[in-house]
């Protein structure tokens, strides 16, 4: 059976591994994909490479002077859009069975909306579309004519097959792992003072900075504990994070009656990508795969809430709900930017989260334009912290 | 919804863990169970007390005489009959919805099978149903009303529960953990030589003695490979075993997508117990339940063939076939009856089943009379290689 995709931010490190599981599946004669449009920001030159490969009908860039230099490296068959707008169109086409949402950011949140409004299947990797967007987008999903989300990250996609082996009104507590990060056996005392290069050598995931930063501080952590509540329906007194530094075991089910389910397996981006491709079914790939005596041996210790202040920031905000995890989201963004900039401290960062969600005008039931300014605010006010004094290397110096 | 529930071996571990759960689930007021009938041996006093508070219509026990001296300790609403044909006929009552075999041993096999053609749903903690009789119980599944087995055992439950994350075909392997017995570090030239208070000294379950002894000398696991191949219909080289000493994770599928599905918790046979009496719904209990935590580490290690020799032995016997496997059976009982007795060595189990397996007059499509007449055989046997000194503490000796 041939599946109709599309794929929104396909250059990036979600988007240019799903291309590739495609191609192998295609390849491997296990599956039959047809691509129908790509939408990335900037990125021409492999858009083009993409586009050449996979001949999609239509692709959607940046902006309108993107867009101007598109056709130098795109075939003739493929069309452009571009903007928000464009985004709209691609997300929503007619022919789409599958809508892969790899965007990066807030701008990931409409084409979410628009999906599930369209009655898509959505393959979902973009953290805003929940961690911001997690009301409306229920709210859509309720009122639209039946669209499901199916989770690319490998925490919720691990918690998405551990839920196969039973009903999620079983449910004990979803168990999301944590690799503990670059300071999970750092002094406690010495990680507000530590600097990019330390914050930015992740053990076990090769990512992007800001995301990198985030398993430092485990706000990444936070933002997964609010996607979760919003994935599966859970209170957040059901969702807990444990410290497992293999990375090995992605997250677990814990039932009522006694049974924990966990999903493991070698880190590997592309077998989450593949699952949610070819679900319900499974298929055999050639990826890496070490047995569990090659492993050998499987750590898991509490969160500690004081080596990990931010963390318990972030889950707080996504308990008060509203506009507030719009906020922390966008204020976490701002205050890695400062800090990778050297200008404020590591532990800047959780004080700022923590003065952003004291401050921020609350909105219970935001529109999405309320979320907009909101992250905008919360983006400016940041700035703001840090031109007066209250966060920063000088000012937030100690001992 | 009422479920009319036999359980045969009701006074042995399982069969009063079985009853205490359904007690459990309702004065819970979670499930309603009506208990039609119960089998033991000849354990009156525990059946009375069983009878008096469950109410069964029907008992059985092991023979005419006990049956004599039952009506002292049953009340008046319960009748009682005896031996195979008792057996047969408690397994096959019309009413009975779930079939719960925990009988030990051999005698286990009929009923299996009288259960499998009269198409109940049978809840399987007898081994030797499947590691004797797996061809004859296949075939009757075939042939039968419709029928359907759900192991009990922590192992094979397990596997059962992880195969809800996924489709048998798409299964690269089932990984059945295997503690390693009180054995595992020890010095592998000591072994041999090992006590019987040193076998049966194990680390995690509290079990039987020969269900102990089989978990020093690994036999326990060779049969739960053979069991698997029954259960799940893959074949020998996709059923593998690791060493895990904290016995948390029970086992393991790894599909060929490369995730690896695990099921995991205290060790406590109530919980797959229950998982059976309530499936394909999962409930509450209050059983004791440790945090990952606060279990802090799970190890794995390969099996290292050379430290657990029988386990290859047994495994080999499930390969071959036919009427093998029940003749490694048999004969572990007499040599483990043999070693408990201090007549023999802990290393001629291994080496005697070994013998058995050379020595058994092969029968590849054994009828129930070949198994039982090939059962007796090994158990003649293993006692004439003790006679004539084949094995023994004096013939064996070593250094």
């Amino acid at each position: 059976m041939e599946k109709n995709i599309t794929i929104l931010g396909s250059t990036g490190s979600i988007g240019t591994q799903t291309l590739e599981v495609i191609g192998e599946l295609e390849s491997s004669g296990e599956h039959d994909f047809n691509v129908v449009a790509l939408a990335c920001g900037t990125n021409l030159k492999l858009l083009g490479e993409q586009a050449e490969k996979f001949d999609p009908d239509l692709v959607c860039v940046k902006d309108e002077k993107t867009k101007e230099k598109a056709s130098n490296y795109l075939p003739n068959s493929t069309s452009a859009l571009s903007g928000a707008r464009g985004l709209q169109e691609v997300a929503t086409l007619e022919e789409t069975d599958l809508l892969v949402n790899a965007l990066v950011g807030f701008i990931g949140l409409e084409p979410t909306l628009a999906g599930v409004r369209a009655g898509k299947k959505l393959l979902l990797a973009n953290k805003e579309s929940l961690v911001v967007g997690g009301e409306l987008v229920g709210k859509a999903m309720d009122e639209g004519p039946g669209s499901s989300i199916l989770p690319i990250d490998s925490e919720h996609n691990a918690i998405f097959q551990a839920l196969q082996a039973g009903h999620i009104e079983e449910v004990e507590r979803l168990i999301i792992t944590a690799s503990g990060g670059p300071f999970r056996e750092t002094p406690i005392e010495e990680i507000p003072d530590a600097t990019p290069d330390e914050a930015l050598d992740h053990p076990n995931w090769d990512m992007g900075s800001r995301i990198t930063c985030d398993s430092a501080t485990m706000v990444n952590k936070g933002l997964e504990v609010i996607e979760a509540h919003w994935l599966f329906g859970l209170p957040y007194d059901k969702i807990d994070a444990v410290i497992h530094p293999q990375s090995f075991v992605h997250s677990l089910v814990e039932y009522k009656d006694g049974s924990i389910i966990a999903e493991m397996g070698d880190p590997d981006m592309k077998v989450p990508i593949q699952y949610t491709l070819t679900y319900p079914e499974r298929y055999p790939n050639d990826y890496h795969k070490s047995t569990l005596a090659q492993i050998g041996r499987l750590d898991f210790r509490e969160l500690e809430t004081d080596r990990y202040p931010a963390f318990e920031v972030v889950v707080k905000s996504g308990k008060m709900g509203g506009n507030r995890p719009a906020a922390v989201n966008g204020a976490d963004e701002a205050l890695i930017e400062l800090f990778l900039d050297e200008k404020i401290r590591f532990g800047d960062i959780s004080t700022g989260l923590e003065l952003i969600l004291d401050e921020v005008q609350a909105i219970d039931e935001p529109t999405l334009q309320d979320l907009r300014d909101t992250d905008q605010w919360a983006r400016d006010r940041v700035k703001g912290l840090y031109d007066e004094g209250t966060i920063g290397i000088t000012g937030g110096e100690k001992l």
